[in-house]
């Protein structure tokens, strides 16, 4: 049974919706849940909710605030959940740590608790981004590893390519590069030697070059660039979605015909909301370190936090570390 | 009189929507527009949209096509349009250059045929982009300069702000610099040391970071970034605003009530979608070169090149090059 360590105390919503999440999870598949926080607050909300389940605790006192530097914090506060959740799977105690907490300390933890796989230089965010034909793509790095050379592109590829075969059941997953034009000698100098690079491993089904407008038009499986770019457009996907369809509901203000249009549509335009917020896909796994590091959304709710633990299982069912281990040897 | 030289033969929809655009800007301005491209397509053009303005027309044979390399394409095409009309400003016979053809082509033009400002390393494409209040603000660069230094962005930011002062009429312009988080020490080396640069400028209105999700919500009046992450941001925020209004209007025919309020809502759904397509918007006026030189977007009509031709106009009219140049210095 998979054993997973569920960080309570991280995210806009802890530990309310994070203990929801776990319940929900609990209900729905045969799988171990150790809850990792503050025991007073996490039994007192399992009271609230009147959870059917008995999850153990692991008590930790300490908090991740959003504003502590990741890499000092890991030193400061040894024991915040984060910290201890990781611990648990780098001690072989749980199989896969799960946090909606600051990303910057989940990734620390992991490199430094967890370490990196041998072989791969720097480990990535593939974070999932809905796509208009309603199948998900993964944009990785979403925010990782700012200052990218072209061999953590490939790295990024590599892993993204197995993380979609494996976890996510994608044949022949279509791999491509985020790039300003189509053709292999435009771009960046980063993009345009990566692009030569990916070309030349036949092992990768790489597509080539796709640009920002295609990012939600489901032309790839993986979509790969450095996590300053991937970590800025995944936050303006975010913004225009919510901006354009805030407009939408504007609109539908301004006169009567509108209004009565807006009344009609609206359960519509919720469902599009929804189908623009990456929040509702679960968490964006981070590939690279040894051992399974599932990054969920700060705003997420009790069934985003289910979907992340979902996604947990999936990758250690299919042994997704081992797998990119082999690979990057 | 301000002189525009206007190339007839660049853009999606030319010469067709071009001479509409230079009709539409003929009615409403005091102004001399010179056609540049194919005299026979021209004139038929204009004996078809019934002008009643006589533009002069300087001949060209050679156009450039989307895929020809910029910096060859002037040396093989020397004839071509945009190549023709950039050389009618340098020597002095008009005052600007308006084209909705082949970016790289216009600003390999206007770097080696009018030249850069003096003191300026390396020229800005600042777009414009319509913000959720109404407004515009201007993201520099927009794709000219895939590869930046500080300085690059430092020089983008001034001569934005010039821009925004002098063309635009901004008190004190907001400028800041588009990044993966709000603080000064977050960011890509060159976004870290580039906060650092700004906020060493007096001169300059630097407000700090502003993060992907905050493009379109009128904090800045001028953001500032790379030209490759510039080009990828404003390429998605085209290609998103599209996709979620196409989901709305999908959406709206699902169900007999939401096809009666999409009925109702569509005017106002074409409202939006205007709103948010930058071609709307005239054009990118290109920083830093000597001679103002303003880049429309290809799928540009008429309206959008009439707005263009304007901007041109009130960039002469602020004399814009001269501020820069002394700014430069």
């Amino acid at each position: 049974m998979i054993r997973i360590a569920l960080d309570a105390m991280g995210g806009d919503h802890a530990p309310k919706e994070i203990i929801s999440g776990a319940m929900l999870a609990r209900s729905s598949m045969e799988l171990d849940i150790t809850l990792i926080g503050d025991k007073t607050a996490i039994e007192e909300e399992l009271k609230i909710q009147k959870s059917p389940f008995m999850f153990p605790v692991v008590h930790t006192t300490e908090v991740v605030a959003m504003n502590d530097h990741p890499s000092e914090v890991l030193r400061t506060k040894k024991d915040a959940s984060i910290f201890v959740a990781t611990r648990l799977v780098a001690e072989g105690r749980c199989d896969a740590v799960v946090s909606a907490g600051s990303t910057g300390a989940q990734l620390a933890a992991a490199i430094f608790i967890l370490g990196r796989i041998k072989g791969i230089e720097r480990p990535g965010i593939a974070t999932p981004i809905p796509q208009v034909n309603g199948k998900l793509a993964m944009m990785c790095d979403g925010g990782a590893v700012s200052d990218c050379k072209p061999n953590n592109l490939l790295e990024f590829a590599q892993m993204s390519s197995a993380y979609c075969q494996n976890v996510m059941n994608i044949d022949n997953p279509r791999i491509a590069l985020l790039n300003i034009g189509e053709e292999p000698e435009k771009g960046s100098e980063l993009t345009q030697a990566t692009n030569k690079l990916m070309s030349s491993k036949p092992d990768l089904n790489f597509i080539g070059n796709i640009e920002g407008k295609d990012v939600l038009r489901g032309h790839a499986d993986a979509i790969i660039t450095d996590g300053f770019t991937g970590n800025v457009i995944l936050k303006a996907i975010e913004g225009i979605a919510s901006d354009v369809m805030g407009l939408v509901k504007k609109a539908a203000k301004t006169s009567l015909t509108s209004k009565m249009g807006g009344l009609l549509l609206l359960p519509t335009i919720g469902k599009i909301r929804k189908l623009m917020d990456y929040s509702e896909y679960g968490g964006a796994p981070l590939l690279g370190v040894n051992g399974v590091s599932i990054i969920c959304h700060g705003r997420s709710n009790g069934k985003a936090i289910s979907s992340a633990i979902r996604q947990a299982v999936n990758c250690c069912n299919a042994q997704l570390i081992s797998k990119i281990t082999t690979q990057a040897r």
